[in-house]
């Protein structure tokens, strides 16, 4: 065990948050069948855009909400031993990663940390919405996914909140 | 535009999530100053659990809430272009990666599947603390995170909702 003072805020908030806990007992699986690959970025909210509470969905996060082959791996799982019968992929509008390019990210970094960072992948979107398709693609064709598994692309709008299913 | 029954549920909680939002015009940046790297867990809710709202930090997860090269990526991102001062990076109990081996998840998929699994990997934990002890170093000593940015290690337990500070 460890205590550090740099994270004694958010250690006591989760101190108010144990005290009223109410998911305790569950096991894993995703009561509401649901698996959400999406973006890391700060304004989603993948529980709440959907309706949905903790317990009912898995959540995978990476920067752009890509399918990657983790990805994939985890729908793999979650199909077979987690309950999921439907995944979202669910990037969003206003992307750092699908609005900079590899190179403008990596200067950025740069100047940022004051040393070279050339050796650094990024992984930019040149174009949302065939990423969408060719990451929904990747999901409806995996030999390890079920066809019973309903797989959805969207894009999520971060001024308005609104969910639009584009493939 | 595509729409199609599948998700009819899922969308019109969503039209109501719309209807009230209130994080509009926000930009990218951890208002909060916080990442969090954790599992796609059902049961785990990333903001809830340390007193955070939506904007408020960056949340990375993957099956076992593990610090990969996309994990680095986007952490090196946080850091220079969206305000990340802190990293969390959270496991937690009862978590299936971590408690089952490669092989008994292969088994239980092709169980699942009907059709052999073999060549689909799982990156299982086989010791949740040290992993998590090396997942924390790999922040630390990345090249492109700065010093100044804290890094701390928790595990999360499902039942009580509670964090410890492991590193």
């Amino acid at each position: 065990m460890v205590a550090t003072d740099d994270f004694a805020d958010l250690l006591a908030a989760n101190d108010t948050y144990a005290t009223d806990f109410e998911y305790g007992g569950f096991d894993g699986v995703a009561r509401a069948g649901v698996a959400i690959v999406t973006c890391m970025d700060s304004r989603i909210d993948p529980l709440g855009m959907v309706g949905l509470k903790p317990g009912d969905a898995k959540i995978f996060r990476n920067p752009g909400g890509r399918v990657t082959p983790q990805a994939l791996e985890a729908l793999v799982m979650g199909a077979h031993l987690l309950n999921v019968q439907r995944v979202l992929v669910i990037p969003h509008t206003r992307c750092a990663v699908a609005s900079n390019s590899e190179a403008e990210i990596r200067a950025k970094v740069t100047a940022s940390a004051g040393v070279d960072a050339s050796w650094q992948p990024f992984h930019v979107v040149e174009d949302q919405v065939r990423a969408l398709a060719e990451d929904v693609s990747k999901v409806r064709s995996h030999p390890l996914i079920p066809d019973t598994v309903k797989v959805g692309g969207f894009i999520y709008d971060v001024d308005s909140g609104r969910l639009t299913q584009h493939v």
